[in-house]
């Protein structure tokens, strides 16, 4: 990781916070706009905006006319974060309480509803000339993620899912926001079809990698960095890749024990350690790590059709710190 | 009411549901759709659209052009009755189920949010010329609704509240959307300013005889009319029109009582005819009764600057109806 490139990332995160906090800049009612600040306050990689803002300059753009575009993914990103925690029932994110937890639901509802439609603002202030087309892209974005976050409900209820299930769900919850923010970014940067449509696999594919990695970190990290609950993923019953893996590759006594533990309402430690037991019995852990590496290598081949500039090596860069990720 | 208004109201509706049913018209995820649909397919007047329908066609504009507008107003409208349900713990609407009774607070936010983004998607789907002032709008009338909302939960918490406090809550939380829905339908007609502005107004005030009417007929409606708990009001401590006129004018052991009512968990039938008397005993229905009457004279006045037509005797007839409704 060069110097340089941690120098753009933090800079590029630094213009799309401050325009953020430009645009949740009211202070009543209270219980809105503190929630709202509250939940974008809460760090994060500001990942999306910044694939987003990276993919624009590689193609040729410049950064003022990509920026709302950035700051309302984030803002999007945000909004989700905040609606989901109330579903997963998730008292910690990064470390700090969650904002249905600090307030309650009914804020939390409000305050992520109110985070899309200032997503929306953002986009719109600007007049592109192809505002039509980005809105659309945002809009059918944003509906996937919507149908992802239901796919991982409804998956909670079910005693499996095949991997192609899987994929569905996590391509539409997760990998969708990087997709758009690659696809949105080349597009608003004047990219060309080919360079469009390899912008496009590339925020898929980190976006996958990413999720792939969610999932393994729900259970082999420490509590301390992820600051979220851990287990949690175990405990809600969800079907993650490990989950999916281990299934599929379990022999009879561990398929009954694997879900014996996964119907449990209250998980304890034991029960974490014993599900960690059989996806290192399954091969499940070894395969996780593989699948990531296969999706980041699949996201490198992607940046062929740029011109080599620094950006492009940037999102070369970038690769390698979301395989080194532990938050 | 005359034959043709009725006939009118009811060809506008059933344009703007058609619409709607082509735009949830997706089957999977089961429990995002299947809410959606159950959401619209709930009945209601679809004021908010068959008036920027109505006003559209007042100042000349034609029905394709402000379809899409109209269809999306009525998304937004019913994104927020799905999530304020939840928030307000209401377990009817309309006489049946609502989402998050039906299904559970997840799929209830869940299809919530992506009411509000089919909402857009409808929107932009338009390519207006003036899409991006049309966008404005909007947005900035969902955020009030979600600052109205927010301050409707404060109040409950707040042992009363001003009548100038009342009017920025519902002005926000309701009147709002009529405002907009008005102010777009003269936009897309090709209003002159001073159209724009009077229908502005008529939206405006109708949006507030609409919601004084809702808190009266909390408590002097039937359930089975108005189809939702009768007093849910009361049970949740919403600071009404009828509560905050009862404060103002109540004596010393009549406030006592209202505010030992108001602040109790679960609230009886005797309690509610409790309440009522004190409303009688402080001429708050009349008040009330007369304030509707204000409004809606109100904004029969707004009508003067449209051109003479039918569609001007509609949005007069309208008056009518909202002045008797009772449900």
């Amino acid at each position: 990781m060069s110097h340089t490139f941690e120098q753009k990332i933090s800079e590029l995160k630094k213009v799309v916070e401050n325009r953020i906090y430009e645009i949740v800049n009211k202070n009543e009612p209270v219980t809105l706009y503190e929630p709202m600040r509250y939940a974008i306050s809460s760090g994060g990689k500001r990942l999306r905006p910044v694939l987003l803002l990276l993919v624009n300059e590689a193609v040729g753009g410049t950064l003022e006319n990509a920026l709302d575009a950035a700051v309302a993914l984030e803002l999007v990103h945000n909004f989700t974060l905040v609606h989901d925690d109330i579903m997963d029932n998730d008292d910690l994110r990064r470390g700090r309480e969650t904002v249905h937890k600090k307030w309650d639901a009914n804020v939390a509802i409000l305050s992520g509803d109110a985070l899309l439609v200032l997503a929306y603002s953002a986009l719109h202030s600007n007049p592109y000339p192809i505002l039509p087309e980005v809105l659309k892209d945002f809009s059918r974005g944003i509906l996937k993620v919507c149908e992802g976050q239901t796919l991982d409900k409804e998956f909670e209820t079910r005693e499996s899912v095949t991997l192609e299930e899987y994929y569905e769900m996590i391509d539409k919850k997760t990998a969708e926001l990087f997709s758009v923010a690659c696809y949105v970014g080349s597009i608003l940067g004047g990219g060309s079809e080919e360079q469009i449509n390899a912008m496009k696999l590339y925020g898929k594919k980190v976006g996958r990698a990413f999720q792939i990695q969610d999932d393994l970190l729900d259970v082999i990290s420490e509590e301390a960095v992820l600051g979220k609950d851990i287990g949690s993923d175990i405990e809600e019953n969800k079907k993650t890749f490990l989950v999916v893996h281990a299934l599929e590759n379990a022999d009879e006594d561990q398929k009954q024990k694997l879900h014996f533990i996964l119907n449990k309402k209250r998980i304890t430690a034991k029960d974490v350690r014993d599900v960690i037991d059989i996806f290192r019995q399954t091969n499940t852990i070894t395969a996780t790590r593989n699948i990531i590496e296969n999706c980041l290598n699949d996201a490198k081949k992607t940046l062929l059709p740029l011109p080599d500039n620094s950006a492009k090596h940037h999102l070369n860069e970038l690769l390698d710190t979301i395989a080194k990720r532990n938050s």
